[in-house]
């Protein structure tokens, strides 16, 4: 399969915000009938993928804004009105469970998930690229699995039975299938003995499931926040107002799940925008090779 | 910008199951060097053709399969365990609420997202197939705002104050996001005075806020099954068993949420999937126009 492609001139292209991002080094190649026509289409391809190049780190810029929000403002709904963080004291050791996961399983995963689309990372080799996204992978996985220890041993020393809400189902299965996700994709995409064909079955299912994990935390988030609020806010005790009259507490926990969802919609917007893909090898030369054939490396 | 295609030879396609669903209908006229290496390669597109055929509608039967069960087991848990259904009765009402939530904005959503996929729907004129997917939404919003309405009713004449709960503020977004993706795709995509530019820039934010919508919906399903299950089963209450000792309406209900969330990932697979795309025009002359091009009917 060959496919040969001239970038489009900006008539053919009324969506130039989303113009492809790799155009911008391909705009002094494009043939045109006369040079000045040429020069024409020159500007405006380098100007359209200039305008998409904008778009895209302002995405960018606002996925940072919004990951280190969540983080903080996690941090603060634990230390401001759950009584902070300590790994000897049973309740407060819960509160590294919220902080950790939200950390690991949500934004440092999203970062992760994102690195390949950062235009940085196109030029030259593609190794320390895969180790930065294995490496931000993998730290993700540790959090979340210290997250996980810090319920773990709560439930443990209250007694409590682990594993029965629905959260702590779907939570499970996340933490599950990223790790599952995390050591095929080290043995598919990273071990240089894995062969080619392997590496292009999996890299639909890795971008698919990738996805899905993400959506399967955002998920586990918003129902952890819920039932830690209804647990918490349940009655009026300690002239603590029940979470159904919206105290402080619930709108800033509610306020921050919110936050947690649309940092994970932004993920997924530059994911899902195909002009914002890493250009693959052999486009310098204006030859795109479609996904079945690309990945060889 | 043009692309002309040729259908891969097996030997540099090695992800066949992936295999463009469109190149069945082009096999016949991939050329080759000779006679023999032409039959031979017709053979070998036109297998890896339908392996991908089939495992598409194996997807989409799984699909439907995984739907109809969430359905009837919502259904269930709502009569087996929660009293059943009554428009008149304040406690039957709200039963109505998660089997109306699930059947609109998870189901009937899935199954209206994924028309476009289906190979049956690709011959001919697109607008019958726009309609449907239209309808099909339409009939998923109007459920659930009976949903809502029950919600709501149920909430006043028991004053427990409305949308307080961060499932409700996660369930009252991804309805009101459906309503407004509703409306601007039928103005963009519909209606025949929309300009040829609007629906190519609306497509990939149409899709993308499509998928949002799905994941927010899960998301909103999971935390209100979790909330049900720790407000019904909280305490040991007339013989009931509390939560976490996990008793059958607690398993069932749980298995009910996985379900869904099982739903939601094979829909996003099939929408994923790019060899699973409706074909555009051009594509039967060998000749793919991308996506900035091809969205003018």
């Amino acid at each position: 399969m060959r496919q040969v492609i001239c970038p489009p001139s900006p008539s053919c292209s009324p969506d130039l915000e989303d113009f492809p991002l790799q155009y911008l080094s391909l705009a002094d190649e494009c043939r045109s009938e006369t040079a000045a026509a040429r020069s024409t289409e020159v500007k405006s391809v380098r100007a359209a993928a200039m305008r998409s190049s904008v778009s895209f780190h302002l995405c960018l810029l606002l996925c940072a804004c919004l990951g280190v929000a969540c983080v903080a403002g996690v941090c603060v709904w634990s230390s401001q009105w759950r009584g902070g963080f300590a790994w000897g004291t049973s309740g407060l050791k819960f509160n590294w469970h919220p902080v950790l996961m939200v950390s690991g399983m949500v934004v440092l995963y999203g970062f992760g998930a994102v690195v390949y689309r950062v235009p940085l990372t196109w030029g030259g080799d593609k190794l320390p690229w895969k180790l930065a996204h294995a490496s931000l992978m993998l730290l993700a996985l540790l959090l979340s699995v210290v997250g996980l220890c810090a319920v773990f041993l709560v439930h443990g020393a209250e007694r409590i039975p682990p594993l029965y809400s629905l959260h702590s189902w779907t939570g499970i299965c996340s933490v599950a299938l990223f790790a599952m996700q995390w050591a095929v994709g080290l043995g598919g995409f990273l071990l240089p003995c894995s062969p080619v064909a392997l590496r292009v079955a999996l890299k639909p299912l890795h971008a698919w499931l990738g996805a899905s994990i993400l959506m399967l935390s955002i998920a586990a988030c918003i129902s952890g926040i819920n039932e830690k609020l209804i647990f918490v806010l349940l009655r009026t005790v300690n002239g603590t107002q029940p979470y159904s009259s919206l105290p402080p507490e619930a709108v800033f926990a509610n306020s921050l799940g919110v936050l947690i969802v649309v940092f994970g919609l932004v993920v997924l917007r530059i994911l899902s925008n195909r002009n914002w893909e890493r250009p693959e090898p052999g486009s310098q030369d204006m030859v795109y090779r479609p996904l079945l054939q690309e990945e060889n490396e």
